[in-house]
């Protein structure tokens, strides 16, 4: 028997113009569409956006399935979603540089600004964050969401809405290739050929990364990662006694030193790999968080100044990836492969794919 | 019974004018004093040492007792040390900053100067890496030995030939602090009080550090700490089971933030204290490597984007170590505790102790 | 015959309760102590301070004496001063870190926090930013000021109000070497010995530099680096003529490269002097703005690979100010110099002190 | 009358088959072919490599006609050339990873390994440099030369010799790009559309950046600009006036903050409008050195933060270059405009075409 929230009354709305609905969790895999109360009055930098592209990410599956990521627990039914984009409905009085109309991009997670982590342009740690859909905060799958301004980003007139909403995962991939500084001279491995890997994919080479290659338990991952311009892909197993083969074939394949390597599965098969095959002075980016403690060989990466760097969402990432995306240097079309509406029908079938599918990579909802 | 290996004849020199005896390690804490042959000419960039002070490392002993480190594995005779300084005696024809009588300190390694590593700076992971004592490279407890005059540093006035040997170890702590950017706003948490620990803790000192703790199970060490310059210390045990409270402990003694946390011991323990520690956006520093796989909960450390920075050795560490010791801002005198003469019987005790005795810090022989 | 601008009747106040003075530039060498109306209200995140001490910058007389600094123009009378501490009176509803009573610096600069320099952590860099006695913005050199409570840094208790003022000059040191990436390995000359000078001497130490030597055209000044902690001085001209005899001067007296040179004057023989002193490889670093256009043979520096690195105000420093300060690591103490109370005789008397008076370092005034 | 030196005997060969020729410069504008003696054996760690393909460089044009640089001056008869490519024809005996036949780029500059400059990475500002054509020494526009294996790179099958050549001022875009972090968030401004100009603007590509502007006083540069993937150019004058007017023009064609400007010119015009354009914290990154003392509005640029970065030719690039131009990513072959042969005369006219010749991006010499 799965635990149960009762939805709480107040987000119902009294007036019919007011109303405002939201996908909620309100239990385990239990997705309803409910009416979700905006604030009565926008703040003066904030705007109200007409959300019209919002696409799953495996975290919202995760608190579906589980309630609870690491010390975030769902207590209270919680709107999900947090990758989303929308039209401006209304502005706040100090808001200077949107109006209504305007196709935005909503970053989903409003630092403080003011703490020493947000001073020194490292917002994405700030201890007072409160981020769509990480509870207790609610996501943006809704009609409508209250924003600052700061937050959302003008699409050009080439980045459709769905583009828009993709910004978010690719902002993993851009702070990613970031963290690792890999550039023109770095040859990439990455671990994972899910939504997060392929988005560093693409990200990697348009930082310019001369050779990667991508490593997946699932063939049909692999296809999707060489036409997204892999150089070569390995497929992999799950068991631990197949890794030394795996790794000779990785490193066979790359054909000269691994600069650095992305985990982004976060397992302990995973990271080890990474561990072991990148050469020394790389880098090995931890992207993935699936397993918590894990058994690792890390004294003989650490001898030879392997960094271990973590990657936690981003930062200052929505203006790159927009013009990444306008561009066209970046082509973040070919993941959305799965499209729904906003009908509790259509989201539960959503959430079901997106937990399930095979070769789902981004399953997306148009509202 | 323990392995032993065959003293082979090739080292004893013929002549009585080129009598230069090496402490051998010859099997399973079977060392010997017996000669060692140098080449018989200079090169053009060599010089010829009057080896004066060697300090003995916790690698050395491991040798010893092990007779391999990691891959390293010490098949035939090998002279031991490489923490060493000495007097000029010889010096090649292309030698222009060295005399005979100049009295210096010895890196020990030999890079090959050429490979991409070489080229970048990264010296100390030249995969052609000569180093003193680490097989089958012969070390530099001899009375005399050959070594490339550019890896011969000049002591200044003030600098004594044990503090010329001590530059080795002090090396690792240079490395550690550079690596961690250990500075004037880096609160420092250093695992260890060995000597390894007490040199970091010296560095992080001189470089700034405002506020250093060192944390080791033995009291006596925390005593030195203490004389050493560390603010505060905690007193662990090696159960896992008191790992919370102590970081309690470590926290509440800090007062602040931890930006760098450095293992110069190498356990599990060690590690995942220092993974748990250390802030958001801080730094690890790797040193000790006592065990080689590891069960870490990294993730939770991944995810607040604290790095794991592994230090190997060191790179152009010598001339500032040479300052910091010249100027006063680093006394590495306190470290030497127990001292020895180029005798097989004082070789012996000397490593007995440096095995086993609790208190000694840095063991040292006088030639 | 001078400027003078009305004095507008709107920041008279009405009450006797409200009656709150401020030292207003209202023409060339004109000061005026009259009243200074603060905000009805205090926003959810300000606090209301009852200044204490303020110094005298530099800025401040050269406003008074010549209405403008670049292209920013005094068209209304200000009130001057930006280097202040003060107690907490009232705090908005939001405020949370500081309480009434609480001493405070004040950081003199209020950024947007928001654009894409603030989210970087560049926010010195802000085309928003609004700053104390910068016109338009009315500075700090009244009886009380409304100030973000994010910008008031509590005084631990050993740091006196004097002291606390003093963390914005002491700022200026603190951004210069961390520009300038001054540590236990780096070499330092700096050009300029007075208030902005000497503080950088201070930090540079703190920051462990192993050898700083300060150039100044007065020999008074020379005496204080020393007391300061300066290793050497050099009495340099104002002559170009003498330059080429006075780098070989400096040379010497460092004997060894030099790593670093700050130029705190800001003139073409200062920066030429630094340009041409500096290792290959090293850095510049431009803190002192006096002239705007300089001819300066650069290419020769450039040739060497010495970069170039201004030094604009600072950002996130006055936590590790009120640290240096507090640890006894900087003792800021003696570059006050004269102190003057807040009456219209001793601000025109103090601002002739600061503008004339050769020996004074630091004008404080005590509220 | 211009200065005439006399042709050295010793450079001439005493028998037939060690006859090897060497284009020397011995006065201004007095090239001629002699002899260049060989060294009589090979060094250990040496290759003798028959050349094939010569870039003729500004520097080599500059010391013809004026006969220095710089501090650098022709005393004596010198091989002129240093962007060169060959075949091997003879390697020392320690030489592992060369073998006569092997198709090779020589890269020109050869350091000492050993001092601080170059253990640190930084061998391109090694005081004891030996460089090709920079005197004393000779360099390698001739029949064959001796080399440091370790300076010639075994050129990809896919590379041809010519482009082997083009390695070296490919090395100083390289450069260029890594100094000012040259990425796929870096708008660049180009000015100088020569050789020099017109590899960064292959390399920033390369290395990812969005947006890149070049100007330049030639339309026809800017045609070559255009051609080899410039967004955008700008058509200046020489004249002082007009800078205010192309600088408004370039900052609307970049249509967004410069993030970078490079120099490629040298000249006070084309360095202070770098200085004008950049954005605050930007970078101006200094390639080309035409004159020395420059009068420049430096303090605004300083107050803005903006960073000037010196070049000073390459290091550690031959490897990237060669993947670049092997990978397709860069196509060095339409900077060869003109070729010549290995004949007196053709060496007289491709001098003079590329002194003079308008549309003459690179002069290339087949032996």
């Amino acid at each position: 028997m799965t635990p149960r929230m009762s939805t709480s009354k107040d987000h119902k709305s009294s007036t019919a113009e007011q109303v405002n609905r939201g996908a909620y969790i309100c239990g385990v895999n239990d997705l309803r569409l409910e009416p979700y109360k905006l604030p009565e009055s926008l703040g003066p930098q904030q705007v109200r956006v007409r959300i019209k592209a919002v696409g799953i990410c495996g975290s919202d599956v995760h608190y579906l399935k589980h309630l609870k990521i690491g010390a975030y627990e769902v207590k209270k039914p919680m709107v999900i979603g947090h990758e989303s984009a929308g039209v401006v409905e209304e502005v706040g009085k100090d808001v200077n540089h949107l109006v209504p109309g305007d196709r935005v991009a909503l970053e989903p997670g409003i630092p403080c600004w003011k703490c020493s982590f947000c001073r020194e342009g490292l917002y994405n740690l700030c201890p007072e964050m409160s981020f769509f859909a990480t509870p207790p905060v609610h996501g943006s799958l809704a009609d409508q969401v209250v924003h600052p301004a700061e937050l959302c980003f003008k699409l050009p007139e080439k980045v459709s809405l769905e583009e828009g909403a993709m910004c978010e995962p690719l902002s993993v991939g851009v702070h990613t290739c970031r963290r690792a500084n890999i550039g023109p001279e770095t040859r990439v491995l990455i671990i994972g050929g899910g939504a997060i890997g392929l988005v560093t994919l693409l990200v990697a080479r348009a930082f310019g990364s001369p050779r990667i290659i991508v490593a997946d338990t699932h063939a049909e991952r692999l296809s999707s990662a060489m036409e997204m311009g892999a150089d070569e892909t390995v497929l992999v197993s799950k068991k631990e006694e197949d890794m030394m083969k795996e790794i000779e074939e990785i490193k066979k394949k790359m054909g000269g030193p691994i600069d650095v390597s992305c985990d982004c599965v976060g397992t302990t098969k995973s990271l080890t790999t990474c561990l072991e095959v990148t050469r020394s002075a790389g880098r090995v980016c931890a992207v993935g968080m699936r397993e918590t403690t894990m058994s690792l060989p890390i004294t003989p990466a650490i001898s030879r100044e392997v960094d271990i760097l973590g990657v936690f969402r981003y930062r200052n990432t929505y203006p790159v990836c927009l013009d990444l995306i306008s561009s066209g240097r970046v082509d973040v079309k070919p993941l959305i492969t799965n499209r729904y509406k906003f009908t509790e029908q259509d989201i539960k079938d959503a959430f079901e794919m997106s937990a399930n599918g095979g070769n789902a990579i981004k399953v997306m909802f148009n509202l």
